[in-house]
């Protein structure tokens, strides 16, 4: 029977030889995922399964990265919870601060997350892994825990969509962010609600690990349960030397069923901009010129990456952010930190006047480190827009990629590369 | 008359031709000093005044250090305040997040302070500038709107003490912060109440500046209005291109009247560490070897300087952050963080498992970026231990210089940097 690469991944891990959408299974999970807001609330479910033991404390992970550092007492608290569990529980992959980053740009880096794999994380961002050709998933606390306990989910098989991208003549500075806007602009909020969104096509396979987890990473925002894209030699060169154990191959069969099938050709999707408040308001950048900031983010588990930070430092080189604007960069790890230092982009950021945080969530979601006030208007190179998302419900987040954000700043509103070149 | 440098730049602020210590003058000021927690108080006393413009703009300094970058909407709402003023106000040195530093690092280094200078700020650390030979002294924020709008305070002149450290043998790795440990244990917190702490002899001589902005910034720690170092050669060497205006050499008479003189020999000071709740229980770094700690802090506006890093990098270098311990490093400003990037000092530090954050006063004061939990325990190279200082009342910090900071980090517990050599 043909099945898609997401319904062998499920298939495979509940030991079946097929599945069809809309079934419901048991499935085994290769790794288990939380952070310091959500695995304080798992770890007390936890708690009342009454088993004393994770099923694997090689196959959890546990990352202080949203209000980390810690930010005020009570996140202290959180996170020392968190730390207590891993200590007592021998997890191996607990990352603690100094030595971590944020999970969705970590976790991949430190091989973790392998095609075919399948991976919960009480996160919803935790369809970045999708981008190796896993499936993986956010979940409720809840459901953490009984994997936790288990090691096992349930799921009901998503139906899946497939959006090929035709071509390899990009734009000048589009990449993956611009992509995925364009596709929610499309496709709404909840227009692929519960499905797989299965990438491909010359457009995806010209493009860069980095970009591919920025595309995987904003399924959720389109309502996907996954994103996924096949592994192809950009992936595998990537795990070169990274990947923890072997893994599977699995494609999706040449007459796999799906839902529906969507055609773009990248050369007609430009600089994209999702105006306030829904990721899916996305606009051409042209639409947004002209538009005054106050903040410019450039970081975070969508667009943190080396090639996202070099993106904006080619923008900045020998520029100066805005008097009126802060702009902020959060490189996604400690190792992407580094690497971005020896390539000379964080001297560059900082000679332009950007404040270069350790890895952090962050004001991504309104947690710290750059929160609006009232009024206020951000261009971010995050991943949600909703109301109050970065502050003050009153404030406004415009979503873009890297190279927008990097010529925003320079220009203290909303502005083309073209502009500031 | 003979005076002391303290009384000489009083006397010539307030246009006399002498003070003695108890008079009561009015005095011109220099530079009128606050941070995104005073400010606000200050800006809304200065409201009341009834002038509209601030007595000189290009002689105020404006910087969101504390809980910036924004910790939260309040204190986005404080910085949003503070900035909206600097705008209307023309103020010359508003320091914008990316663009600046931790005021007590920052000001020297932009050549705002300088010999001679008086300067009020709106923090009690604003004593450091000392280091250069103003006189320089925190004030509640009434008293700065008072200064903000008439360009005048009024002093009580202090009472000179003199502390004359002999020799040139420190100890090895003894800098600064051992010197003014060491002193405020022999003093304790009050027994420099409302005195001028004069610095002097071969011991002061022989520290770099970074050292001496050290000890002059917890002159405050033991009460004192002003710690007070004459400027020398490795003054005016640091001057050199940063002074942003002439400025008059004024240096303690001979035979000027000090209420008294302690003098030291630096080789008999060993490391220091203040123990909770207080900076005067300094005791020799010895005494406490073996105590666990969580985390360790290297930076804030006593250690966040040049060599207080490259002094940490060097006993981390090759090693690794214990795996129990957040060892968190805040660079003073912008330009200390790019000097200790291109010596491969941030490399030397992140490969080590340091979090290297931008410029924040963050977890010294309990901001933000570093916040203890409940029965947790810090080494910090700041200024402060008092209950409850960098988190829960139920936390401890214990203070010391950046070499017992990285060689503690390394070890999990509070070590001599030998320990771990």
């Amino acid at each position: 029977m043909s099945m898609t690469i997401t319904e062998k991944i499920l298939a495979q891990h509940a030991g079946l030889d097929n599945v069809v959408p809309g079934q419901l299974i048991t499935a085994k999970l290769d790794l288990v995922l939380a952070n310091d807001i959500t695995a304080p609330v798992a770890i007390k479910e936890f708690a009342k399964f009454g088993t004393k033991k994770v099923f694997d404390p090689t196959k959890v992970a546990l990352v202080p990265d949203h209000f980390a550092p810690n930010k005020d007492i009570s996140s202290a608290e959180q996170c020392k919870f968190v730390r207590d569990f891993a200590r007592e529980q021998h997890i191996e992959h607990y990352f603690e601060v100094g030595r971590m980053g944020i999970e969705h740009c970590l976790l991949p880096e430190q091989g973790l997350t392998l095609p075919g794999d399948l991976i919960i994380g009480a996160d919803s961002h935790t369809c970045t892994y999708g981008a190796v050709g896993a499936f993986a998933t956010g979940v409720g606390s809840t459901d953490l825990a009984a994997g936790l306990a288990t090691g096992e989910a349930w799921f009901r098989v998503p139906e899946s969509m497939k959006f090929i991208f035709h071509g390899t003549k990009f734009q000048k500075w589009v990449g993956g962010k611009d992509l995925i806007l364009y596709l929610i602009g499309k496709l709404g909020v909840d227009g692929a609600r519960y499905r797989a969104m299965e990438f491909t096509g010359e457009g995806i396979s010209a493009l860069s690990m980095d970009n591919r987890f920025t595309i995987c990473n904003m399924a959720i925002e389109a309502g996907a349960k996954n994103g996924i894209i096949a592994p192809d030699d950009k992936t595998f060169a990537y795990l070169e030397g990274r990947a923890r154990h072997s893994y599977p191959l699995l494609y999706s069969d040449a007459d796999a069923h799906y839902l529906e099938v969507q055609e773009f050709d990248v050369s007609e999707i430009s600089l994209q901009v999702s105006f306030p408040h829904s990721p899916e308001n996305a606009k051409s950048v042209q639409e947004a010129s002209g538009i005054k900031i106050d903040q410019v983010v450039i970081g975070s588990c969508t667009n943190g990456r080396l090639e996202d930070l070099r993106m904006a430092a080619e923008i900045l080189r020998g520029k100066k952010v805005h008097s009126e604007i802060r702009c902020l960069a959060f490189p996604g790890t400690q190792t992407i930190m580094r690497d971005a230092m020896r390539e000379g982009i964080i001297d560059t950021l900082i000679e332009a006047g950007v404040a270069v945080s350790t890895p952090t969530c962050g004001p991504c979601l309104g947690g710290h480190m750059g929160i609006l006030a009232k009024g206020e208007r951000a261009l971010s190179t995050t991943n949600r827009n909703f109301v109050g998302r970065m502050g003050s419900v009153e404030s406004e987040v415009y979503l873009a990629g890297p190279a927008v954000a990097a010529a925003s700043a320079i220009k203290g509103q909303i502005a083309h590369p073209e502009e500031v070149s």
